[in-house]
């Protein structure tokens, strides 16, 4: 089973509209409405995978109760934390005139003492019976600047890999507490080590944090700096869509692939063949899965010695 | 008591930030939920008053079970008609840098025709106990366009005044069931009778309609057509600030100004007061009720033979 943490949980709703201009009325043709967060992505995309995944975070209010009743519908495994605070929601304005997309993003509830300390209680317990645990995204207003390095080594201690795929202070702090694996997007890898260049940065990051790399590159693929050697995997052809769930794509076949003790090849492989398979799809945590099927096992993966 | 019906009812998310920029991910400051849609701003703003006021309309879905919560924390008195669809969101995000508004609307619920007859026959039963019903926004998906003239024949045939405030093919069509009170803007005067002079558009509405016309014509004041005369009363100084909410307290003050059988002459100064009080506050529905006070007997309004 595939453990997946939000801790920032969110209600994303996404509004496609002609286009969206500022200071004026834009009247929304169509929403969508679902739970999100990166780690809810990550679960929805497992799950279309076939594979055994659980959801915990925190989760409170009117917009909590909504996103609940959203991973139900979506059949979608849960196990959450209730708090006194409300689930925030995200609005993406996906303009169909020009393919851009306006993300909005509210803070998120302030999160209690009390209520952090019983989401890690959750996390040991549920942590168990995982082959990994995937934490991802920001953190909630209120929950400890180490958060993250709380939930790595109460992994740690029953000998469960972390994978930690969040940003700013809450990953530069997470990785003291040395995670299994970390998946940062190139400007975070910069942000992390000062290093322009992606090779550098991660092998920079790997060195100093004991922990295997994927660093999205965007368009350009994947690499992945690890114990079985550095490797580059660039995407099918270039797809065009939406690259907001790509990386919760890739963490999501990277924690598959964990989960089934397969080679890091065939992993990064796996993960640049799903997320140009999401980026395809309109919502986050969606996939192709039958060009996901076409193309995985034809990916051209570049060993670096 | 004052009936508000407000048929497209919605959850009014208002959202801090620096500056929303397209395509971009913009991080909200704060966030303000609240119940809305225009009937719901009246009933608040009537609530300030100390004025009796009731809500109706359709609500369903979580959004509809949040703006419920949100009227009982807000001790307005509400009977709402239950829907099997997703009560409306409308999302204002208000830049700190330059003060300007930007709205996004979802269209609202789809409306089944037994669920329009359930509102009706909600609004039927209580309007026996009205001074005057007040028929505010747009008409969701689903209702029948002619929804206001049903709706003003209801009261009408209780004898009951009917003050409708709304846009597009729903007040065009409204108009034919001779409402007591209608409140266009300047846009809606003009695309109502082709007139670009208010004051003629006023008239050629009432003379067609037999209807009161209150027309806003934003920070140049009011402009009321009634059987006791024609009326301009000016704002008591430039206000700045919010002027979403600026409509529904005109509309407050009319529909209040009607329950109490006070004089066109004083309803109009009084609504362009309370119009100046709501600019000066954030949210629709809220009004600075010292401003208000203070400046209500102090309005210069301009009687034209």
């Amino acid at each position: 089973m595939i453990l997946t943490v939000t801790p920032n949980l969110a209600m994303d709703i996404t509004y496609r509209l002609d286009e969206l201009k500022v200071g004026a009325t834009n009247r929304v043709r169509r929403v969508d409405a679902r739970a999100g967060g990166k780690g809810v992505n990550v679960a929805r995309v497992l799950r279309s995978l076939g594979a055994d995944a659980l959801v915990t975070g925190l989760v409170g209010g009117a917009t909590g109760r909504a996103a609940v009743d959203e991973l139900d519908r979506a059949g979608i495994a849960h196990q959450l934390t209730p708090i006194a605070g409300e689930t925030r929601k995200t609005v993406t304005c996906m303009s169909e005139v020009d393919g851009d997309a306006t993300i909005i993003n509210e803070p998120g509830p302030a999160v209690t003492e009390r209520e952090w300390d019983d989401l890690c209680t959750r996390v040991r317990d549920l942590a168990v019976a995982a082959d990994i645990v995937v934490l991802s995204g920001s953190l909630p207003p209120g929950a400890p600047v180490d958060g993250y390095v709380q939930l790595v080594e109460l992994a740690a201690a029953q000998g469960i890999p972390a994978l930690l795929d969040s940003s700013g202070g809450a990953l530069a702090e997470g990785l003291a507490a040395r995670p299994a694996i970390v998946k940062p997007n190139l400007t975070e890898l910069t942000a992390l080590t000062g290093e322009s260049d992606p090779a550098v940065a991660a092998r920079t990051v790997r060195q100093r944090f004991g922990c295997a790399v994927v660093a999205s590159l965007g368009s350009a693929g994947l690499l992945a700096d690890t114990d079985e050697g550095v490797f580059l995997a660039r995407p099918p052809e270039v797809v065009r869509g939406n690259p907001i769930g790509a990386g919760d794509a890739c963490v999501a076949a990277v924690a598959s692939g964990i989960a089934e003790h397969s080679l890091w090849r065939q992993r990064i492989a796996h993960a640049v063949a799903l997320s140009a398979a999401a980026v395809r799809c309109p919502l986050a945590g969606d996939v192709d899965l039958d060009y996901y099927r076409a193309h995985r096992e034809h990916i051209t993966v570049e060993v670096t010695p």
